[in-house]
């Protein structure tokens, strides 16, 4: 049975910085938001790929972090409470004949919204692949993207691949000494003896491979082996050219991510080269109360930066007034002077004295 | 004699938000920059009058205040090594048979310069005069709008004329236990007995009232006396409705400050209600070479909001190369990856560890 319908005045897909400012705009305009991402939690591909590193170019923040950043946008649009609905991915979205605009999840969630932003970014991060002819058929039963349950390569010959900081985690968690559901054996593959990682990790990594508990190989995987449609090999090619077969009851494959547009290229919406094509007055789509703001957007000048990103939602947040509040004749305040924007932020305004 | 020309790869006029991180940006691009600013200090209007008054909506940055923003932009343009030139007005801009932009300041100053940003907010702030036919003849010798040197008012009748923080900072100078130049009186005159300031402030000032230092008089200025051109008294009109004559010597006004939009008009620059006119690609005006970010420019949809100002001024800086470094290929870089940039900006890029 399909959730109830959620009406709704605005709603952001995309929990990224921007989506989270547009958030910030909306509320000193006095319009409530859903925001919808993909991911488990807000920062999306800033908290996915960035979260311990150092961004330098935010104005006035002379250093920050993925999740440093998240945190303080988070806080900023703390009095506004949004409503928001994480692990989801937006399936459709169609205009209605009444100018609202109709949404539903891949969770079977609704929406109707009198305005809508789409702040996805340069689309959802997915996994790379193997690429290995065949291997696909395995994906979800012997090759994994992620770390598995611990206690599913119980006595199995697992094979993690890659030279990521995901990849040499993943060892450490299965070989973890408090791990009751030890593996037949665990080898690190990756195409040379070099890794991207922090230096603890790594010596940690090291300990393990010098007491011979996790073996690594320098090679690259060409092929497999199966019987009955099991996997039980990986044919690797090693540093000295030489094919051998690597035993292999599961793989973990950790090779980065990559963005994916998503289902965003079938709502409808004009685009130019896999980005939404918008206007520099207020990012507006070519769906009226239609926005796109942030990673997601181009128009001429166009640079992918959190920070015109801000700059876009601020102007979207206005530009979606007219389909939100018809009737409302819409003034830029200052959040300095104006009473009225202290009172939404939950701020004190400072008193004349007589 | 003419100060020597500095020839010039880029000139910011204007030290505020936005001024700064016109310097961040051209930084990143490799760009060294000279900074112009009519005030002796870093900061503009925002810290001219909003030095301790919160800010709510700089992106990711919860709560700042005019100089908490303008301290941290400073931090986060240090690596840059800007040249400033305080207390300067711009005085004339004219764009040269070589494309290049001829500048001249009021003091005197010469600069060439192969791009220009004007960053300079809704023009300079003056103080707002006095309005009594006639007054203005003693302006600078009976009449200031800033506090002059205490020694100057000893044995005068003083008359500090307003209602704001800094009309009773001007009091509590000249009254002050260590100012052994005492004047003969020192009457605050406001039209009400209502005052906006600190309540510290406020509670030195009726410490001086109570104790018969400093007279207070709820009156408007309506015309004055003199006497061989000399000022003697002005003619104030009570609350209620008579008017009488208070002796003064030297008049202290204080009625606030007024943006002056200043010889910008008089540079053959496109404009739009006072506003300098430009596109949204680069914020280049319709002279090539300048450009016009902040709040001086005007464009469909802008708002006067410093965040915008800081993605104008991003864009600015990659519209300004081709003037700048016209054989250079310019990529957009990321300071969070890019070692180019970490090397710019004096941090240390992650190693890859083997």
């Amino acid at each position: 049975m399909a959730a109830p319908l959620i009406e709704a005045d605005a709603v952001v897909i995309g929990a990224g910085p921007v989506g989270l400012f547009q958030v910030f705009q909306l509320g000193l305009l006095e319009v409530k938001t859903h925001v919808i991402d993909v991911l488990p939690y807000a920062g999306g591909q800033c908290v996915e790929l960035y979260a311990d590193k150092p961004i330098y170019d935010i104005p006035a923040v002379p250093v920050t972090t993925g999740s440093g950043l998240t945190e303080s946008l988070l806080q900023q649009i703390g009095p506004f409470g949004a409503q928001m609905h994480f692990g989801r991915q937006v399936a459709s979205v169609q205009r209605q004949d009444d100018s609202r605009i109709h949404l539903t999840t891949t969770s079977g969630q609704a929406f109707l919204t009198k305005a809508l932003f789409i702040a996805s970014g340069v689309g959802a991060f997915v996994a790379r692949s193997l690429h290995v002819d065949g291997i696909a058929q395995f994906e979800g039963s012997q090759l994994h993207y992620r770390t598995p349950p611990v206690d599913s390569l119980s006595k199995r010959h697992v094979v993690i691949h890659g030279g990521s900081d995901a990849a040499l985690e993943c060892a450490l968690q299965v070989l973890a000494p408090d791990n009751t559901h030890r593996p037949a054996s665990v080898t690190l593959v990756h195409r040379r003896d070099v890794f991207v990682a922090e230096a603890d990790t790594l010596a940690r990594v090291q300990a393990l491979r010098a007491s011979g508990t996790l073996r690594f190989v320098a090679a690259q995987i060409t092929g497999f082996e199966a019987a009955d449609g099991v996997l039980k090999a990986l044919q690797i090619l090693d540093a000295e050219g030489k094919t051998r077969a690597l035993p292999a009851d599961q793989v973990l494959a950790f090779l980065g991510v990559s963005p994916k547009m998503g289902p965003i290229a079938d709502w409808g919406l004009a685009m130019e080269r896999k980005q939404l094509a918008v206007n520099t007055e207020d990012f507006g789509t070519n769906v009226p109360g239609i926005f796109a703001v942030g990673d997601i957007n181009t128009y001429p000048g166009k640079k992918k930066l959190i920070l015109c990103g801000f700059h876009e939602a601020t102007l979207a947040a206005y530009g979606a007034m007219p389909f939100i509040f018809p009737e409302k004749k819409v003034m830029l305040q200052y959040t300095t002077t104006s009473p009225r924007l202290h009172a939404l932020l939950g701020v004190q305004t400072p008193q004349k004295n007589a």
